[in-house]
C-alpha cells in the first residue's frame, strides 16, 4: 500500500466549510486504498491575527517566541481537520512538527529541516490512521519550536514525502497547475501537464509563485514526485513536477516568467585591476544582499585629470527591498576604488524563458531577442544559464514582451476558453 | 534566592495592553530579586474563537484533537508575554506544558497532572531567565497534548509551585481577594486576609468561584502558600490561603456561601431493610451522578393495602444538570423496591457557613438556625461537616438568608465604602 502526502495551503483551509471540503478530498484518497499523510498551513485569518498581535508588541516580530506564536496557527488547522475526519468516521490523528519527528536547525523564523524521524507517523499509518501534520514548523535539538520561513509548508510536505518514500506529494492550491506564463498577461497561456524540477525551480526564482524554489529543490533531492493541483477543481490532474529523464524534450521552452521587483545598479569607471569584482560583491554578500544578473563591460581607456587608466563598468540587479542597502555599499566602494559614479534605475523588469529543451539546442536565444526586437522592446542586460535566458527590459514593456515571447515559443496556443483572466485575478498566487 | 510563581487568568491577559500590564507586574517581582515563573491562561477571546470553530465541526467538542486545539490558546498568551518581557529588556522564555516537563494522565479534556520534571525550568531560572508556562495543559507519556479541564490553569500554577518548592504561588484574578460572602448580596462583606486551605476548599465547593477546589487541594497537598490577589489592584495584598496551623482561630465563621444550582429529590416509603441506601446511591454513583446533602428519615410504620410495613424516606440534593438522570434512576429504584413515590423540587438553594473556627466550638449551628428563623427562612434539610454547616432553603430566600447569616457571624462589618456591588458585577467571577 503506497503513501500519499497531500498538502493544503492557507486559502484551502480558510474556514470550517473549506476544511470539510479538504476532509472529503483526503477521505477519497484513503478510501482508494492509499495511506494518507496530510500537511496543512494555518487558516489565512489565523496567521493575520497572530501577526497583528505580535506587531502590537514589537516592530518586525522575530525570534524564538514569535515562532511559538505562529506555530499555533498550523496546530489549529491540524486539530480542526483531524476532528472533521473523526466526525466523518475516519480515524485521524493530528501531530505537531515535533510530534511528527521533524528536527530543524536551532534558527528561529527560518530554520531548515535537518532530519525527519518517521517512526511515529509510520506507526499511526500502520494502525489505519490518517495522519495530519502541521506544516511550516519543527523543533530543534533542544525541543524549541521553530518555523521554516517562506515556502515552509510546501517544504514540510515535500520533506515528509521524501522521508516516508511516498508515492507522490500533491500540493493543493488555489490555481489548477503551472502555466506557460501568467494567464493575466497571456489569456491563452498553456497549462503544463509536466515540468522538470529544474525548470520549476528556475520559474519559481524568476517570479512564478505557485511553489517555493526551496520546496522544489527538496523534492528534486528526495526524488519526490510532486503534483501541483487545485483544491477547488480536484478533478483536474494539475501539473506533475518530476526529473528531466521522465520528460519528453520536444518542447524548446517550458515557461515564460517575469519579475518586476528588480532594480538595476551600476558602478562606472572602476579600475581594471584584479580583485575589484571580489571587493564589490564581497561587501554586498557581507550585507546579505542577493545579487541577480551581473554584467561587467569590456575594459576601456579613460582619461581622468590628465592620467590615462583602464577602467570597467559593473552593473547588476537586486531585489527592490535591497536597493537602498546595495546603493549605500556601492557608494562606499566607489570612494574606496576611486570609481566615477553609481547609477540606479528602478524602472526595469526581468523576463525569462525557461526550459530543459534549450540544453544543447542553439538558436533559442536569438529567437528570444528577435521576438523582443519585433515587439520594439529594448534589452538592457542579458543573463543566461543552462536552461534559462533572462533579459532586463523597461518595466512598462513587460506585458508586451511576455506576449511576444509566448507567441514565439507557443505558436499553437489557442486563446483558452475554459480559463479567463478573471478566474485567475481573484487570487494573487498565479501558477504560471 | 526564592522562586515566586505568578498565575494570570484569561481576563488579566485579554489584550496586548493588559499583557503589558502583566509584564510590569512580573518584572517588578524579578527586579525585587525573585526567580519568577509565570503561568498564563488563554486570552478570553482566543478560547471563545477556538470553541466556536470546534462547535462548527461537532456538538460538544471533545477528545484528543480538541485538546491540541484548545492548547494553542495558552501558547499564544505565553509567546506574547515572553515577547513583551523581551522587548522590555528581560530575558524571558515561553514553554508549553510539555516543554515545562508536565506529564499528565492519557485522558483527554480532563487529565490530572502525574509528574512535573523541573529540570528545564530550573536551568532557565538559573540562567537568569523569567519562565512563562502555558497553564491548563501538559503531555501524556506518549507525547500527546492534554488539557486539565475545569480549574486547570490554577492547578497548573499550584502544581508547578509545589514541584519547584516555590516561596509562594500568587493567583492574580479580577477580584481583589476572598470575601466573607458575595459582595453582590452583602455590600459590606469583609475581605479576608487569610483563610485555611480546607475552608477555601469548602467555600469553593459551595459556590465561591475564585479558586477551583482542585487547585486548593493541590496547594494543600504540596504545602504551597497560595495568595489570591487582583491584577488591577496589585498594591492590595489579597487573601493568603494556608494551613490551619498558621491561622488564628478567633473567628467562628470564615465565609458564607450559597449555591442555587441544586435540585432536591426524594423517594418516599422505601422498606426499612438493610441495603436500601446502598442500592439507591450505588446506582446513582454508577451513572456518575454526584450527590450532595443526604437525609434519611426516621423509620415509621405505614399501612399499604392492609399490610403494615416499616418504611423510610430518603432525600438528597444533586446539581441541576444531573437532575433528570437522577430522577430516572430513582424511578427505576422505586419500582424495584416497591417504594411509594419520587418527589422533585427545583426551587431550592443551599446556604453554607464555613470555618475551621467551628471545630469543637458548640453553639454555631444553633446560631445559624436562629438567624434563619429570625429572617423567616424555612429550612428543608441540614447537613454538617467538621468545618461546614449547610441548610437547604427555598430558592427565593437565598439573599435574605445570606444577609441574616452575615449579620449574625460578622456583627462588626461596616458597609464597605471602597467596594460597591457595581465594581463586582462587571465580572462573573466573585471571590467571596
Amino acid at each position: 500500500m503506497g503513501i500519499l502526502v497531500q498538502k493544503f495551503g492557507g486559502s484551502s483551509v480558510a474556514d470550517v466549510d473549506k476544511i470539510r471540503h479538504v476532509a472529503n478530498l483526503v477521505s477519497r484518497e484513503f478510501d482508494n486504498g492509499q495511506q494518507v499523510v496530510v500537511v496543512v498551513s494555518a487558516m489565512g485569518k489565523t496567521t493575520d491575527g497572530l501577526v497583528s498581535l505580535a506587531s502590537q508588541i514589537m516592530d518586525n516580530p522575530n525570534g524564538r517566541e514569535y515562532d511559538a506564536l505562529l506555530a499555533t496557527g498550523e496546530q489549529v488547522t491540524t486539530s480542526l481537520l483531524a476532528m472533521t475526519l473523526n466526525t466523518m468516521g475516519y480515524d485521524a490523528v493530528g501531530l505537531t512538527g515535533g510530534q511528527a519527528g521533524i528536527t530543524t536547525e536551532a534558527l528561529p523564523n527560518r530554520a531548515r529541516i535537518l532530519d525527519i524521524n518517521t517512526t511515529a507517523v509510520r506507526q499511526h499509518l500502520n494502525q489505519g490512521r490518517i495522519v495530519v501534520i502541521t506544516g511550516f514548523q519543527g523543533i530543534d535539538h533542544a525541543g524549541n519550536i521553530t518555523t521554516l520561513g517562506r515556502g515552509g509548508s510546501d517544504t514540510s510536505a515535500v520533506a515528509i514525502a521524501g522521508a516516508l518514500e511516498a508515492d507522490a506529494c500533491h500540493i493543493y492550491t488555489d490555481v489548477d497547475g503551472v502555466y506557460s506564463t501568467d494567464p493575466r498577461v497571456v489569456p491563452h497561456a498553456v497549462k503544463l501537464d509536466r515540468i522538470a524540477y529544474i525548470e520549476m525551480m528556475e520559474l519559481a526564482r524568476v517570479g512564478a509563485k505557485v511553489l517555493h524554489p526551496r520546496a522544489v529543490e527538496t523534492a528534486r533531492q528526495g526524488k519526490v514526485k510532486l503534483v501541483v493541483r487545485s483544491t477547488f477543481k480536484p478533478e483536474d490532474m494539475g501539473t506533475m513536477v518530476e526529473g528531466i529523464g521522465a520528460l519528453e524534450l520536444d518542447r524548446r521552452v517550458t515557461g515564460i516568467a517575469c519579475d518586476k521587483n528588480q532594480s538595476r545598479l551600476a558602478i562606472e569607471g572602476v579600475p581594471d585591476i584584479p580583485g575589484v569584482a571580489a571587493t564589490v560583491f564581497g561587501q554586498l554578500a557581507d550585507a546579505n544582499v542577493s545579487v541577480d544578473m551581473i554584467i561587467q563591460s569590456i575594459s576601456r581607456s579613460t582619461n581622468t585629470e590628465g592620467e590615462t587608466k583602464q577602467t570597467n563598468d559593473i552593473a547588476f540587479t537586486v531585489g527592490k527591498t535591497d536597493t537602498e542597502d546595495a546603493k549605500d555599499i556601492l557608494t562606499k566602494v566607489k570612494d574606496e576604488l576611486g570609481a566615477k559614479q553609481v547609477l540606479q534605475s528602478d524602472n526595469v523588469a526581468k523576463v525569462s524563458i525557461v526550459g530543459v529543451g534549450m540544453i544543447d539546442r542553439p538558436g533559442i536565444a536569438s529567437d528570444m531577442f528577435a521576438a523582443l526586437a519585433k515587439a520594439n522592446v529594448n534589452i538592457h542586460m542579458i543573463a543566461t544559464s543552462e536552461i534559462k535566458i533572462s533579459c532586463l527590459i523597461p518595466n512598462e514593456d513587460t506585458d508586451k514582451a511576455v506576449q511576444a515571447l509566448h507567441g514565439m515559443f507557443f505558436p499553437d496556443a489557442e486563446p483558452n476558453s475554459k480559463l479567463t483572466s478573471g478566474d485567475i485575478l481573484v487570487n494573487e498566487k498565479v501558477g504560471y
